[in-house]
């Protein structure tokens, strides 16, 4: 299945010595381009969720690293390293696409084609991961019934990785797998990924789905019209504990009370077992005015205080399995209700 | 506590023959002014959202039966009646104040003074709101601790009700009786009423707030940072579940989740025993662009499919108490864990 051939659009790409992204604030609707030329640009293609997803993120780390002007300069590439991981806490997927670039380059540094084959570990990063979204697509259209109606919450799909997504990857599967499948997609207020992402990706690959505001699902959920939730993740624990996208821990207390599946799909990547458990991952505040302007106008009343978390944890006993590239983690919930 | 003095505005008042609404729609930006001069445009300031909140909907409707030109037109009357009773079908003070109005004009309709009596009785029933508040505020004051920090959504204050508000009417007593108050301001979409509406209102009585998205507030009660929730309800059934706007249900979950009182506030003009329970209360679905667009702009890919109920049932099981004028119900969790 080439699901970008579906979408007709690709995330990421390496194209005659340069790297384009596609600018996913103006989505959804301009589709543009952006050449991305320094490690500077790509640094703030980030920070401004230009490209957002953690394991898109963490590609595009990886393809920064080769844009240095002189590659052999060991200080400017292990300054560019230090740049990319701090521009955003939360997903693990950074440090360790930025931290895999940097040994490549340590063991490499002396070779004579070290820009080419830099570049070359950045491509596999890159295939690797739309490999993990295949076998993460394969593994959880094990667990999705016939018909299913499917919540997500955020973004975790093609515009989100490598590949097909994570838990879209699984939604994309089991649609074309021929399963009647329908989504519900929380729209993920302040930035609406969901809204301008996710209804974008489901409606080009014409996967039936609602959008819905964030404070619905409850009410979906009493009406017995959601039969599972699927999130993806931007770390998790050792514990198994995962950070996601603000909101996502609500929908795991919501999905447990009223005895509905709530799976998280993630490639090993995501996985950062020096936090021993959720309250060691660090949680990314973000601007006010992400929740009190729009299209640049007033929302809320003038200097309206704000609290802006962009992530929550949910603790694994609330979670009834992980979605890997390796097979599928239970940390709770064995035996549903 | 002259709350209108402290705030600077009233959402609804009767000037020199004139029937004046503040623009709702256009707060926090524009604090405008609109003379409702026929039926009609009372019924349309209804429905497109110029005047909301359940108590004042009602008053605006029982105002509204003023303004036709012939009042001993019983026919023009009756026809009045249901037409402002269509136009938005979960709240039942409109009802309500209607079929009081209704009633009063059958046993005054060959009165001399009709049209100066049935005025008469509309100032009453603004009246009767404002002292129901009065007295919502002073019997929730005391269920509310010292410090005390607690999230509302929507908005049920001075801009719902004829009054200082039912659920901001608590948290307005309890903050000018000398307590130690912060609110936490669900920003309530799609119509924003909380980022609006409420935010606008406590930072005109500088209560001390911030403002979340609706996906927060999980995050917010598992870090103990919520001490107790309070909203309004446009209906309560006979059993006590209560209907109020879109995401209560889901908090009043989250709430019994991590053992955090939930307390209704609403006047008994709200109450309908009519309805049996929560299921035979109708629910008002409405537009696809409230979720679609914002600011006249696509926020969705187009014709993206949505479902947009108004509001959702709270079951009464996790409902702490209903705060009425009457003083308090407690419908369940008595002896909170």
């Amino acid at each position: 299945m080439d699901i970008f051939a579906k979408l007709g659009f690709r995330p990421i790409f390496w194209s005659d010595g340069h790297l384009i992204v596609l600018d996913q604030r103006k989505l959804p609707t301009e589709e543009s381009y952006i050449r991305l030329e320094t490690v500077e640009q790509a640094v703030m293609a980030i920070s401004d969720l230009i490209v957002r997803g953690a394991p898109l993120i963490g590609i595009t780390a990886a393809y920064a690293l080769t844009l240095l002007p002189n590659i052999s300069d060991n200080l400017a590439f292990e300054n560019s390293c230090a740049m990319l991981k701090s521009t955003r806490p939360t997903a693990v997927n950074l440090s360790w696409a930025v931290d895999r670039m940097a040994a490549f380059y340590r063991q490499a540094v002396n070779r004579e084609n070290l820009a080419d084959d830099l570049l070359a570990e950045a491509v596999r990063i890159h295939q690797e991961d739309a490999e993990s979204c295949r076998k993460i697509g394969d593994h959880g259209n094990q667990v999705i019934s016939d018909p299913c109606r499917i919540l997500t919450h955020c973004n975790a799909g093609a515009l989100a990785t490598g590949g097909i997504g994570t838990a879209l990857g699984v939604i994309y599967t089991a649609f074309f797998s021929g399963r009647k499948i329908e989504a519900w997609v929380d729209e993920t207020r302040p930035v609406l990924q969901g809204a301008r992402l996710t209804a974008w990706e489901l409606s080009r690959a014409k996967v039936p789905f609602k959008l819905i505001t964030d404070n619905m699902a409850a009410e979906l959920m009493s009406r017995k019209l959601i039969d599972l939730v699927i999130v993806g993740a931007d770390r998790i624990a050792g514990n198994l504990d995962i950070a996601n996208k603000i909101g996502t821990y609500g929908l795991a207390v919501l999905a447990s009370y009223h005895d509905i599946p709530f799976y998280c799909a993630a490639p090993t990547s995501t996985f950062d077992t020096a936090c021993p458990d959720g309250r060691s991952i660090p949680i990314e505040f973000r601007a006010e005015a992400e929740i009190t302007a729009m299209f640049g106008k007033n929302i809320a009343p003038e200097n309206c205080p704000v609290r802006n978390p962009a992530f929550d944890i949910t603790p694994n006993e609330l979670i009834t399995g992980i979605i890997t590239e390796n097979g599928i983690l239970k940390p709770g919930r064995q035996g549903l209700r």
